[in-house]
């Protein structure tokens, strides 16, 4: 395997850099049968789109997707789906600087290292531009996963920097431009990003995203774990450098009397699982929490070395999303949802299609 | 794939259920020509050895590892080196009223849905026994990594419950009971056990882990990132509910200006990226925090549902880990390395033995 | 991976040196609950088993199996299930003097620039003795697929040397030493092969081997065709250097109004395409050919060189088989099982389980 | 895995269809630093593009192929790769006629069983078409291969139908449009093909394909050993029946004597072997034997089923090959590359460059 495949069963082969020609993907064994159109992942793209509000990088990319294989007559074929996103708005010249010197933070040091050669514009492989044909697959993912089984997925931001951001009415989530599940404290937080932007520097961020209506029973308990291929999908999204399943890290205080999620004839009690026990999911929602890193790319100057190893004043200037984890959000789900979507296969393929993928009192409690 | 395997390039795949005949692992892909023998492994499985105090499981195993292939004259040969452990101290009776009932928080419920059949005895497939062919995999890498590079691993318990543990004396982690890195604080860490035993509850923990002098490179950016690739094998480690690399969930709060490492000709000025720039290791230290949730096989009455779907009270007896956590150092580190491992032959396979591997700037600061 | 591993979805890894302690392999992937024990291995494991006859190895090898994992209460749990072999009649000496030197047509001469050391014992891993895991592996993957498909395998001797085998009567497989499916001309047999051993010479074969009840459908068309796979698998059996499916090389003189199995509504009037159309599955019977090329050690003297690459000549004594086709062919059956198994779960995994796997046209006509 | 990808290190992802928008691969795993431009690939595509004489398929294309990814500045970044075609002559039109009957011979039957569902489009993904990005990434291949080892690549046609074709040649292959390494019978050739075409029928073939300045030391003995993988790739192409490697099914009647190729301090003194050893190459040239079926879609009329099961008669008009193997030869060169490649990289990882990978001796005799 050499790195840009995720997926056993519903592979998704990556492609592309920041400002070459194009980005994509390819989707090896998606399921025969599923209407399937542009229709069905352009909205996803959509979310994920940059230059939508003033908060996030002014880059203007319409990122189109063309289906180039794997559909006739508006239905899957079981065949390779090919997804094509041109690249349109590359202004390499905003980046010439960096060519030469490391950004503190950034991919530029490793890269060079790992390969001796590296794509600089705009970050090359290792931009978040990348992402995009993971968001294009996951909404294939989304849509069988929920013609089958009625999954769902939703995600929020949960913190910009020091402030927290309240989870409290979902119908918002798609009314601001942080993807904040709350009517509360957005003039705040626009303020906050306002002053943060003129002041050249950049935020962390955390968010939250969950899965419901997952069928019971999906994982492989060692090591292709359910909750442990969560953490490889979300631990390779950019910038991320935390993860956490269902109670996360509160659970090293807890008491097994308190953590261990009671069962009744109704169902489960709480969810501190997070929806998986012993790598495989129980039938409550699945859900999942990400600490995403300030942006390296910064205005502020910062101490780095040059290629030749001497020292270097680093500014970056150009389009660059002051806090990444902003338009995170929709990839988390797509990921979550490319998981979930591997992992129903790998049942299928073990254990067959049986009736007690879902049976009611798994559902019964989320 | 099926699950069972860890690693692309240096694969373990591991057998075994934890009342079966035996347990183990095969290496497939180990390096030709390494001294090897039984020596290399033992003193690493006797660290995670049950029984070793009375703060964890009083099971006594010897744990004693059999290298069955791969081995000539002492010496790898470059063909699969299977690690066999005999099951020798199986006492399933004390199992037997689990059969029928589901323990809150524990994997019964998940294999029973997953497989619709399901090992009960001592937890069967799902019992943290099946670390120990991991860790004895673990110490085959350990080696091949520190005499090639130079790598070490090391790592401590830094909380138990509410309990905070310090990280102030490396030297001292192996003289108590609880892979503290600390001499402080020991007794009242004895006395809370002693206190939860009794009380016939669980607690959770935290743990860390470190490299030191790994090479610079290691990683494929999209989606096996080298952080990647660690938060799948530390979240597939049983219990573990968090994963953080660096500065983990700290980064949220953090600014660019902070959290992005500089970089000077004599090394890197701090290393809130925990060793990894964009899915690469950079030459830094690579650190990971683990959150391990509560044993969930507790004396304690909870409620739970039969086989059957009626309503029931489960206790358990027998003997278990109130603290899954103390022993899970250990098993870290063998994760740790083992991904490391694959990612220096799959860095090797795509860009070959360079020097460029180990530049002293990047060693330079840790 | 790394190579010792056989199959996606039903995964067979192998160990084992021909002289080391134990030889045998772990199937990842197996569906749970059904019955098995090692009276379902055995038997198979019986009929490639070495000394039988006067015109094999005399090597004494009880092959007695043990399974150590991934089976409960007689039924396999869907977990790894690990087959092991001990080795009991290693006699190293025989094999002393070929540690210096390289065997014509021997892998010695490979391994060694390979991995830069070998384990000369008994051929180490380069021992066709590593196909009796193979064989065992293949067992529990017949009995899973005839108790779903209703899928059989045989497989027979079609030629040693310049003699032709006549394959006119399955009966007579199990009743000579050569695995031909006839009755005539087996005493013919015994003294062609009597005075080939006197001669210190070897042999090659060739076996012809099929399944039937084969259900349509199965296969990856790009690039993991089961024709492919079949190739794959058999061209990696020790000494084979041809594979033919269906019609084979006699598909060069053909015309297409010919070659092409037209089809009726009863079912298909002809076979060439050996049940593969597009790497497809089409229910017809499988038929597979394969040639395999005399021992390479041999008693007569051969030029060759030493480590040191100076001349030398070669004679090698000790157990050997005068022609390795002779016990080849429940291994060949056994590899053709494998496939099958593991195309069987990559299309349930992609399309379910549907009755379309077995419409009675498609099995009308073998 | 699901089916579409070759390789395990240097990984080539292949979609499209025949007549739908475009077809192409991913390359993944290349190593860096490699000039690379579409005019490295063209050549070899150009080589196997229909249209080129009176004896191939009239369709046009000109099978431009365009790099979408993995290479900055000319040369290689150790990303992916992406090729692209576009299709640009499809006339689905002629194809109508197919959709609801099966052709004999034809991938239609099996295809429809295994997804419900087909392009039939020019054979949709099952045309031979889908050879050409194999092709594309085995340019990719074969430049590395030579650059770092010197192997070279060549194959010609060694039968058509009854008419054997001469090897005596090599300056004669790109001379002439079947791709003999002959000056001989050229023009008999023609006339059989006109005739043959005329007639309405088709035709099978054999080739031969063979590598030179190998690495020794390739190959995963059990069960990925070179020759392995080389069947799979082989059979893996379309319409192939037969795979031999080096004396191929001629071993059967020869003694080990005369089979295992002998060895001096100058080289081996024979190639029996076809340069694989026990899996491994042995250095010496790599020489295959592939038989290709005659092509399934003909003019003349043949009984068959439609989608109903109801008798049928099909006739196929349209642009097709009257003999596909004319036009295999580049296609076979790419594949062997590609395997070649693949194993390259694999025992890099795991055994690391040295120098033994080309010893003198390995490469004195041919």
């Amino acid at each position: 395997m050499s790195g840009s495949t995720l997926g056993e069963l519903f592979r998704v082969t990556n492609f592309g850099e920041s400002h070459g020609p194009a980005i994509g993907c390819v989707i090896d064994g998606c399921p025969p049968g599923m209407a399937l159109s542009e229709a069905d992942i352009q909205p996803e793209l959509d979310r994920r789109r940059p230059g939508t509000s003033r908060h996030v990088t002014q880059r203007n990319e319409a990122d189109a997707v063309e289906i180039l294989s794997g559909v006739y007559q508006g239905h899957t074929t079981g065949t390779p789906i090919c997804l094509l996103i041109r690249n349109t708005d590359q202004r390499s010249k905003d980046y010439g600087n960096i060519t030469e010197t490391f950004r503190p933070g950034h991919a530029d040091y490793t890269y060079w290292h790992r390969y001796g050669i590296r794509d600089p514009r705009g970050g090359g492989r290792s931009s978040a531009r990348l992402t995009a044909p993971t968001v294009a697959a996951g909404a294939v993912a989304r849509k069988w996963l929920h013609q089958v089984y009625g999954t769902t997925f939703r995600g929020c931001l949960t913190a910009i920097g020091e402030r927290e951001i309240a989870r409290d009415d979902w119908t918002q989530v798609d009314r601001n431009p942080f993807f904040a599940a709350t009517a509360q404290g957005i003039d705040e937080l626009e303020a906050y990003m306002d002053a943060l932007r003129k002041s050249g520097d950049s935020v962390g961020a955390r968010l939250y995203v969950e899965a419901q209506g997952v069928p019971v029973g999906l994982g492989e308990p060692l090591f292709d774990r359910l909750d442990a291929d969560i953490a490889h999908a979300m631990m390779g999204l950019n910038a991320v450098k935390g993860v956490e399943i269902g109670a996360g890290f509160d659970c090293v205080r807890q008491r097994g009397s308190e953590h261990g999620d009671e069962l009744t004839p109704e169902g489960f009690l709480s969810n501190h699982a997070g929806g998986i026990l012993g790598g495989i999911s129980s039938g409550q929602d699945i859900t999942v929490n990400v600490a995403i890193k300030p942006t390296s790319s910064i205005r502020l100057p910062r101490r780095s070395i040059d290629l030749n190893g001497q020292p270097a004043v680093v500014e970056t200037h150009g389009r660059h999303d002051p806090c990444v984890g902003i338009r995170a959000t929709p990839i988390a789900e797509a990921l979550l949802a490319l998981v979930l979507m591997d992992h129903a296969l790998r049942r299928r393929a073990q254990c067959g299609d049986v009736s007690v993928l879902t049976p009611d009192i798994a559902r019964a409690t989320r």
